[in-house]
């Protein structure tokens, strides 16, 4: 039976990273893009709850991609489309990206491209979400798009286990150059910030965002370390946040008995 | 030496939850507020990079505390309060709260509260969320305000191991039938959706997000479970979203040796 593949992204319906993602995967399956009509960068796991959301179909791809844009975030998107386009039915998959930028280590925090995922994922849709590392409007993506393909398809032919959901980075690097794959853990890092600080228009101060990376991580096993020795990198992820190794420190500092 | 303590939210700097979290915690220490001018519930650990933030001083809490509303969402105000206020110093402790409603279990993922908890924790500033279930806006929180200073004061005078954050909850019920508290894990859990269609003042359709929390988690150990009991619920919480559990397995699927 043919699979059904649900496309989504952070970086907007007319980004050119989800352009690539639907060319990479239309041969795999009937195609549903619901993606959000605005870029929604960082966002992370947002959702609205204080306003109405709007989804419209869109012409974006052609006339033999079906797709939708909406406001809101991804995760926004994907609740739509199961809810109002899939009806409670599930699609075979979900695909996130091919996000502009590193979703590596911290980064998948603060990213919606890996939050939209995470939603079909609590939906019990199996979803992967991918990145090219390579932060410009005008990122080439023709190179990344075999191995979009080739992951894809080994997932709809396997699924992954319990609908997890796996976060694909791909170095920026010619396809010869790729060393193949690595799965992995999410490397321990932060965002080390500045703001600079500037007058706007009415002479207010305010607050630009800038922050430099920093992996705090010297294991060989992270995905920082793979991705700098050219592979292409696959951390398996999940939705519990608890920090089991800690719970029994915790207990006894808290409870009574 | 007099301890600093970082106090933010998620409903926003005129919330009666941040209101309670002031009162409770303003004997123990000097306390900075940096809380949303705006309400930013479900934002998630969402952050601002396309627009300028503000900040700015007010009196929400009288002359006596320090508070500034800023533009954005609570990691936002987190981050600037680290940046611009401390100059790169650390406070003691950041408490974020105490939220209207539920963050127990899934709404764990899209809480700005316990994201900006995450905020501090990933800057190295222990942090403590703190929820009492009840959504109403005007609840009432001076029954959470005794357990709120006594968790406060305890990770004040023993710091929580390697910075962490804990993710507290408190039961709706009178201060003499709580229980007790329990250190545990987040329940595995979903919200159900469904979308209200209507129509705009334009005529437009449009899709309101409604949900209906469902534990699907079994075990005895949970927030959810112990919430029920009527035990304050405390989950330690880690920013490693790596399913370590699953590695192996995915590792048979894509590496190539």
């Amino acid at each position: 039976m043919e699979k059904t593949i649900l496309v989504t992204n952070d970086d907007g319906i007319n980004a050119g990273g989800i352009r690539a993602l639907v060319e990479a995967v239309k041969d795999l399956g009937r195609v549903v893009v619901v993606a959000p009509a605005q870029p929604q960068s960082a966002k992370g796991w947002g959702i609205t709850i204080t306003e109405p959301l709007y989804m419209r179909k869109v012409n974006t791809f052609g006339d033999d991609i079906e797709a939708y844009e909406g406001t809101g975030t991804p995760a926004d998107c994907v609740k739509l489309a199961k809810a109002i386009l899939f009806k409670g039915e599930k699609p075979d998959i979900c695909v996130s990206g091919i996000n502009h930028g590193s979703n590596a280590a911290i980064n998948i925090v603060y990213s919606g491209t890996v939050s939209g995922a995470k939603e079909a994922s609590l939906e019990g849709i199996q979803s992967i979400a991918f990145s090219l590392l390579d932060w410009s409007e005008d990122a080439n993506f023709e190179p990344c798009k075999p191995f979009v393909k080739s992951i894809t398809s080994s997932v709809l032919a396997k699924n992954l286990p319990s609908n997890s959901l796996i976060n694909v980075n791909i170095p920026l690097l010619k396809p010869e150059d790729i060393k193949g794959i690595k799965v992995c853990r999410q490397a321990h890092s932060k965002w080390v910030e500045e703001f600079e600080v500037r007058k706007d228009h009415h002479g207010n101060e305010c607050y630009w965002l800038h922050g430099e990376f920093v992996n705090q991580d010297e294991g060989k096993d992270t995905d920082i370390q793979y991705l700098e020795e050219g592979y292409i990198t696959i951390v398996p992820v999940h939705v519990d946040h608890t920090a089991h190794a800690i719970i029994d420190e915790i207990k006894t500092r808290f409870e009574d008995e």
